[in-house]
Parts: C-alpha cells; structure tokens; sequence
C-alpha cells in the first residue's frame, strides 16, 4: 500500500511541471479543459465504471484466477477480467468531448485527433474481443497494422532521418558529398538522399509510413507480454506516460519548434494517466481486478499515436527499453526454439511467500528458466514479495527511461539519428 | 430461400446504376477501389470471419437459442450470437484502407472519413460490450450521443431548416417579413431568422448539432426495436441502405452542389451493404446465427453518419417509417405504460407452424397484444410462416421508401423542410 502511494506521488510530481508552462492555446476555457477538466473526468468515469462493472464481468465469465496466489486462501477468488475496457472508455469519451473543443482550433488538429481516436478505439475493441473470443496470431498482427492506416495517413510530420555517421560512406561519395549507386538505386524507390548533406539527411518517405505502423504494432503487443504480476501493466504504463510527459514539458519549455505536437501528446496522455491510476488502485497486489488484454492493447497504441503525431516517434523507443529487452530475451520462446508454457509469470513460493523464477520442461527431460525480465530480475536480486518484485520493476522502468534520456539529450544520441525530430 | 435470392438480386439491381454515374475523382485507382474493390473485400471478409467465429462465440458463451422455433426440433440448437462483430470489423477495415486513398484528395474527406470511423468503431465497441456485458438504459443513450460529438465536431453543412408555411406567421410579421418578438428572442439563444425570406429560412445554428445526436441515438436503437424474427434486423438494413444509394444515385445523376457528400455516402454505404449481405445468408430463415446489438448499433450508427455528412438527415428519416411507426406503436410498453415482457416477438404455433401474435398478461388478468409492428402485421395479415413474414416486411419497407420519395420530390414536401438541403 505505501508502495502504490509512492507511484500515486511520484505521477503526480511528474505532471505537476505542466501548469506552469506557457499555455497550447489563448482560448482559456481549452487550456483549462485539457490540464484539469480532462484528466479529473478520466478519473471519474473509470473510477465510477470499475466499481459497476466489477460483478457484471464475473457474472458474464470475464474472470480469472490469480496464479501467483496459488496456496493461498485468495487462490479460488474470481478476479473480474478485462477491467481495462473501463479506462478505455473513459478515455474514448473524454477525448470525444475534446474533438468538439478541438473543432475550430489553428493550426488544425482535429484530423490528428480523430486518427489518434480510430487507431485507439480500433485497439480498444481488438482488446475487448481478443479476451472474449482469443483471436489468433494473424489476427494479432493484422488488425494492428489495420489500426494504424488512420495515424500513417494522417501522419504531416518529417520523413527523413539522419543516418548514423558510420554509415555515411554507403550513401554518400566524399569529399563533394555527391551521391553513390545505392542512393540513386533508394531514389527509383521514392527515398531521397540529399546531395550534400552534411549531417547525412535521407528521406525515407513511405519506409517511415511502414516504421510508424510496425511501432504501433510493437508498442500494442510489447506490454501484454511484459505482465503477469500485479500491477505490472498498469504500472508501467503509468511509468511510461509519466516520462512522456515530463519529455513533452521538457521539449515545450525549450521552445522547439513542434510545441504544438507536444501538447497535443499531452492532451491525449494526461487523460489516459488519470484513467489508469484509478484502475492501478484495485490492480494493486493483492489485485481485485485484472486489467487484460483490452488494457495493454489501448495502452500500447496510446504510447503509439502520441509518439506517432507528437512528432518523437524515434525517442518514443528510449521509454521502452525494458519492455524491448523483455521482448529480445522472449524471442526464442515466443519463435518456439526453447518450449513455451502457456503462463511464464513467476511462482509463488507457498512456503516462504515470496516469487521464484518459473520453469519450463525440456522435451528430453530437464528444465530451463521461463525466457522473462521478470524471472531474470528474480534470478539476479532473489527470491521476493509480489509487491515488492512489481515496484522494482517500475523502478528499473524509471531507470531505464533516465539512461535514454541521456542517450536523447546528453551527446551520444545527438548527431546520430534524433537530430532530425526537430525539424 | 428463393425470398433471399430475391433480395440478393434487389439489392444488386438498385446498386447497378452507381458504375454508370459520372465518377466521383479524376482518379481511376480510387473510383474502381470506391466501387469494386471495397465492397467486393467487405464481401470476402465478413464471409470468411463468419466461418471461423461461429464455434468460437458458442464455446465462449455467446449464442442463444431461437424463441421462434420453440416445439420443433431446432428448439435446442445453440445459435451464435453477435455475429454482427465480424460485418462490422470487415466494415472498419476497408474504411481503413479507404483513408488511405483519401489523405490528399481534394475537397478534404479524410477528417470526414476519420469522423464516420470515429463513430461506427464506437457504436461497434458499444454493441458488442452490450452484448457481452448488457448495458444499462443510461449507457445505451450516453455513450451513442458522446458517439455522435465527432460527427457534430466534423460537419460542415448548412444548419439552416425552412419553417412550415403554417408557420410563418410566428416568426415573421406580413408584409414586409420583418421578424416577430420571438424571432428577437431566438437570436439570442444563438439562431438567426433571416429577415425578409420568402421560403422562410431560419439558421438553427447549435440546435442542429443536438438534431444530429438525436437521429444518431434514434437510428442506433429503432433497428434493435424493429426485431426478432429471422434476418429482419440485417434485411431492412439491406433495404434502407440500397434506398439511401438509389437516391444517393438519382442525386448524383441531377447533378446536385452536394454531389461529392453524395459519393462519401456511397463510399461508406457499399462496403456495409456487402458485408450485410454475407451476413444475411446465415441469417436468413432459418437462421444460423443471430446478429446482436452489435449488428443493429452499427448498423443505425451507419445510417446516421452517411445522413449527416451526405447532408440529407432530414431526407434519411424518410426510409425509416416503418422503424418511426414501430417505435410509435412501442412507446406505451417501453415507457412502462403498458407491461412489456422480456421478449415481444410473435409466438411460434407448433400445431399449424405459423407466427401469431403474441400477448402480454395484464396485471388484473386479461391480455393485449404486444405493441410491435411485426405483430400489427400479422393482426391484419393473419398468421404466416416466418421466411414469408420477414420477406413481407421487407416489402412493407420499400413500399414505405417509395412514399417517402414521393413526399421528397413530388411537391407534398418541396417549399415544406426539405428544400434547405440543396442550398
């Protein structure tokens, strides 16, 4: 419990920079309306929606049983599933109301939000069937990809990126700069490389269209594989938006050029933090609800859509290194090479009370450690607390976000790819 | 079975003008995609998803068993419920792919387009979450007019209606047409009486925005009203969609200012009705499976959008008079008036095998027919077997259409509401 206080605090600590900033817009009904009305709103509905819905979702045999409580005496408790169509339509609804505001706005960004609003609402219902009916892979990976048609249509931002320097010499002839062979070959296939560049600017075009729509499949399926303990979803996503956020006043106060992208991130991130920390409250250990699928699919392609027309879709990735880590270290189990359980999540210890790694059985006989940044935590820092093991990991999550920051701001990743987002 | 094909070879008779109208760009990949490819995927889609999700719903728990087949041997079958999931994902995906074509057409659609994705995903979400979760009462007429809010924020039409002739005295003093005190008193809640209109035009201003929510939450809930007997829900949405595209047709051919409004309604109105179409195959008596609310809210939500951005709302309301009247007709039952039982659809009589009318008991006893149109039908008609009442009413819907063109074009309704529309 004082455990989730501190995430409670440290959120609010890190949104509190953005009432000072110079305000989005001069309409002081709008700034209004997406600092405060918007998020207080959020908060509301989802709170008010998770106590109504709780018993209607077990009824209806949306429930699970909590694995990591096996031996306990909360081992055969029905926790209500999918609790995270509530945030989810707490957050469509708010973002409604905000098109209406958003109607008359310069520059224009009612198409912006009404693409950010069919990729989330399109997620939104994939996560809702997929924990009803369990759709297969190809629809997994092929209604994502259809999600994110609307975002890469609307997409109004640069295209170009600025290849690192090791690189230069393939595209590049020095010492005029003039073009080689594999850059007249990118040119037939509608990139430009420009002649000349010093910083080694290529417009990739459509290829930055095929990245956007890969991200948004990534970011959607990166934390429903990143769970499976209490709180982890919703705490990294809480974690996550927090460093977005503090990203987005950062960027705005420096006075960069694409201020508006940042508040409009803003604008869609704050009332999905809101939303989320009032479900992180009954998805706490010991969980009363869980958050399912419909949750980390609209949270994924959340992250997506404000990294998509925030304009920092390359730095969007620097939030997520535990969550690409975890996904490198499954790949063999997730590909089939090592065996995959249907559940990787950590056992509970009944004996001492505390989560162990879990194991997999070897065809031959044997057994292996299940392929997760969670086991690989426990193997590390040892067997502990289910409450104690998620707060680590969000602490790691913070961490992790802090290193790519410096890898964005301080040198090393300047003059490598990230120059270009500010243009 | 011969009734389906029937409706089939309708439906492609009034959708075989469009091909040879003046074509809706300058571009042939768009115009052969707007006319073949789109409705032809939609098509292959649904038929596809049908196949696969049938057995999935009824492991899950999503079916029912079909109330108008009690005391034959179908009694027992366990219908799939909720298949409208699948028209309205293949819907959602080729509008998709349609935004795509449409990011640098000119005059803009895509904000319009992203709006219509906008609400249908959402009355989808809402359809499917209903029948999964059943909502309550407030929820059902909440979240379609927080559905509508993008549709309201987006439109771009004129908001102006002409007053009844029998009218005109309130809000204009003869002879000159100079405004009456309540024409003083609109202006200040935001309208305009233009002063010396001969047609009698007033602009309502924010008041047609709340029409629009309102026709959005009407069409949404009158088709999930006017069912319950084997493909009406899907057939008369077969038939108003082909009505709307014949007007849409005779429109474009006239050469109307709005003709581009009325390609957008074709545009989102062939792909629905194809998918329907596959769907209505399984549907048809004796049905295999049923379409939920999933189906009947997207379907309405489909209704509204290509009303409000194909600038014709007023004239949509013409191809719903039987839907107007059965909701008439319900009214008593559905405020409580009257008791209204859980299921009001005509009673299946094993020993002649007809529908008849079904009953509700009074509370002092004694019994009244229930309130529906469907058993006003068969009260008049006398009882008959399922297929052919379906058809029947189908028929009533066309008829129906046709006099409600005739009040459109032939002088009853000219100079009445309707001439606004061309403005």
């Amino acid at each position: 419990m004082r455990l989730l206080i501190a995430v409670y605090v440290l959120s609010i600590i890190s949104i509190s920079p953005l009432p000072l900033l110079p305000p989005p817009t001069t309409s002081p009904l709008y700034n209004y309306f997406i600092l405060y009305i918007s998020p207080a709103l959020a908060y509301i509905i989802a709170t008010w929606g998770i106590d109504n819905l709780e018993e209607k979702l077990v009824k209806r045999g949306l429930f699970g049983l909590d694995i990591g409580k096996r031996g306990t005496k909360r081992e055969k408790y029905k926790v209500p599933e999918a609790l995270g169509v509530v945030t989810g339509i707490s957050h469509v609804v708010v973002l409604s109301l905000t098109t209406y505001l958003c109607r008359t706005s310069t520059p224009p960004t009612l198409p912006v939000l009404l693409s950010s609003l069919t990729s989330i609402l399109f997620m939104l219902f994939l996560g809702f069937t997929d924990d009803v009916l369990e759709w297969g892979w190809t629809a997994k990976l092929v209604l994502p990809t259809v999600s994110s048609i609307p975002l890469v249509a609307v997409y109004d931002g640069s295209t170009s990126v600025v290849a690192p320097r090791f690189l230069h010499s393939l595209f590049w002839t020095p010492p005029h700069q003039s073009l080689t062979s594999l850059s007249t070959f990118l040119a037939n296939l509608g990139m430009t490389v420009y002649p000349g560049s010093r910083v080694g600017l290529i417009d990739v075009s459509w290829v930055y269209g095929v990245y956007m729509s890969l991200l948004s499949i990534f970011t959607s399926n990166c934390i429903n594989i990143y769970a499976g303990i209490n709180g982890l979803e919703v705490g990294q996503s809480v974690v996550i938006s927090c460093c977005i956020l503090l990203h987005n006043a950062h960027e705005i106060s420096a006075g960069v050029s694409s201020t508006q992208q940042h508040w409009f991130s803003v604008m869609v991130l704050l009332p999905f933090l809101t939303g989320s920390l009032a479900l992180l409250r009954k998805n706490w250990y010991p969980a009363s609800c869980f958050v399912g699928d419909t949750y980390c699919y609209s949270a994924g392609v959340v992250f997506a859509v404000v990294g998509i027309h925030g304009h920092f879709s390359k730095t969007l990735l620097l939030f997520f290194i535990p969550q690409v880590l975890n996904f490198l270290l499954s790949l063999p189990q997730l590909l089939k090479v090592v065996p995959c359980p249907r559940h990787r999540l950590p056992r509970y210890n009944k004996s001492t009370g505390l989560m162990e790694p879990s194991e997999y059985a070897l065809p031959g006989g044997g057994k292996g450690t299940n392929l997760t940044l969670i086991n690989a935590w426990l193997k590390v820092g040892g067997p502990k607390g289910e409450e104690r093991l998620t707060f680590e990991l969000l602490v790691l999550q913070v961490a992790m976000s802090a290193v790519g920051m410096c890898i964005r701001y301080k040198g090393i990743g300047r003059g490598l790819i990230f120059e270009d987002e500010e243009l």
